[in-house]
């Protein structure tokens, strides 16, 4: 059985064997650049380690690690448009670089892109993998509206925003696993945990993004922080926050929520004094380990032995522990 | 045999039972909004007459039909941001309506949606079609990139026009036919045929378009016109009056086409006068006649009876001959 360091690094060779500077240039220089920047592939890392842990043929499940690492990078590219985030991974993002118009338009040639990718495998598997696939970033558009919803209401609730993290998140992270095991020709039943394995895992993985946004530094995360409370989005740091605060902090909360015309520093200040206060940081973790161990519970559920469970186990400790 | 008119009611009936409102609703309204309102409905209208033409059964083209709308309109709504065009078929553009947020991932779900129908077709045929469609998606976004960039460049050829327009307009067309005719599981060489149509007549039913847009008004487009001059876009008008345009002509031509700053009204008045005294409007009216004579070849060459191509030669001649 393959090591996650081997696994991680075929995902990473997988795509950087791929080619995507041609012309048109202006359509694909901003693919290149983008694909260029190998971050943790944790996505097709999922896929291979979903592939292993059925014992498939590594490279049936190739195409569909290629087709999620490229489809989550659309993602970026049209999400960083809407949130106006200025970088991603420490460098700049490619509307910022090449534009809107641009960003757009190479996000969804890279969606089709994937699609490309996904015909790459085994004829008998591809309807099967698009289904999958197709759901899966359906899942993952109505993750992001909801997230933008989020932003214009005043009364989301806990269990909304789980929600909303699980599909902007957690479904991308499940559906990268249910490809690999498609692809092993995995039973339904251990596909359907895989996939509640992956969602919990996803959920978990959200939690400390909106930990490392609020706690991390710059250097060290390689993107801007503070931006979930300059930006109002209500995360679960900010909900929990509002429930459990004092009237005047809640008011506090309340107001600086209400607007983005503050200043910045200020504002950040003042909301993570409350979060400190409120012991915020060690909820969150919590929480995070609440969904981890739902994660470890589907995954003790799927039919194949112990040991070929241990890349996925020793991934999600990873994740949880992550300082980026 | 049914006629033109049946399969366009089948086409505007078959999309008209789709439901798209649900939630998240900020995501699926501007879906619902831009796929309730009934164009033409020219390329569900295609992939039907492919199928009848190959004597499919029309049910296993229905999918296939309502990807190809579904993706044509998700081109519109992301092409209208690029080109800020504030309207479309007489009503407001989405990212005029909702935003450009909005009008960008509404977009990405309905491209999401219409691989959704495809995976709807006979699962034999799946592959074939899906390989088909995201080959055509991937050309259409060629041709949107090459369109922004002859924006910005001087010295754009003819033939580098009529290719951008054969992957703009043309690969959505031709697609839209292979669609059809695959579900009719029709002979490659007879698809290659049809495909070859489509491009001409993409490549006419486009140059009809710069027409209209130059020479119609408001009433009858349903959309502004006099667009192309005022965003100096690379026409064949445009093209083709520097070719033949006295020295002093092209002067005035250059001029107005370098910026975009001039008086709306005196830049239109002023390069339709040139194109009015230089004939361009009979000269793209011919070259549209040259590239409907070319599709027309193709039809000839495919392998059916010739009364099996009515329906065709008539769609042909009705787009030829439109005013809006």
């Amino acid at each position: 059985m393959k090591t996650l360091e081997e696994l991680q690094e075929i995902a990473i060779e997988t795509i950087r064997q791929e080619q995507f500077l041609h012309s048109p240039y202006t359509l694909y220089e901003p693919i290149h650049y983008t694909m260029e920047q190998e971050g943790k592939r944790i996505r097709p890392l999922l896929t291979l380690l979903a592939s292993e842990l059925f014992e498939g043929n590594i490279e049936n499940a190739k195409p569909s690690a290629l087709a999620i690492e490229t489809a989550h990078n659309f993602t970026l590219l049209h999400d960083d448009i809407m949130d106006a985030s200025p970088l991603r991974r420490g460098k700049e993002t490619v509307y910022k670089k090449y534009g809107t118009d641009k960003a757009i338009l190479s996000g969804d040639t890279m969606l089709a892109i994937a699609y490309q990718y996904l015909l790459r495998s085994p004829k008998a598997l591809i309807a099967e993998l698009m289904e999958c696939f197709t759901k899966g970033m359906i899942d993952v558009f109505a993750g992001q509206a909801y997230d933008m919803e989020f932003e214009q209401r005043n009364d989301v609730r806990i269990e909304e925003y789980i929600d909303m993290i699980s599909l902007k998140t957690g479904a991308l992270l499940a559906t990268s696993l249910q490809l690999g095991a498609i692809t092993a020709q995995a039973k339904p039943q251990d596909i359907e945990n895989l996939y509640e394995f992956g969602i919990n895992i996803g959920i978990a993985f959200q939690l400390m993004d909106d930990i490392l946004d609020c706690w991390s530094n710059f250097e060290e995360f390689g993107k801007v922080t503070g931006t979930d409370i300059a930006d109002n989005k209500k995360t679960f740091l900010y909900l929990k926050s509002l429930e459990i605060a004092s009237k005047e902090e809640k008011e506090v909360l309340l107001k600086y929520f209400s607007s983005t015309s503050f200043d910045p520093k200020e504002k950040e200040d003042a909301v993570k004094a409350i979060y400190h206060k409120l012991n915020l940081k060690q909820i969150a973790q919590e929480l995070m380990q609440t969904y981890n161990a739902k994660a470890m519970d589907s995954l003790q559920k799927i039919g194949v032995n112990d040991k070929q469970k241990t890349n996925l186990i020793n991934f999600a400790n990873k994740l949880m522990h992550r300082n980026k």
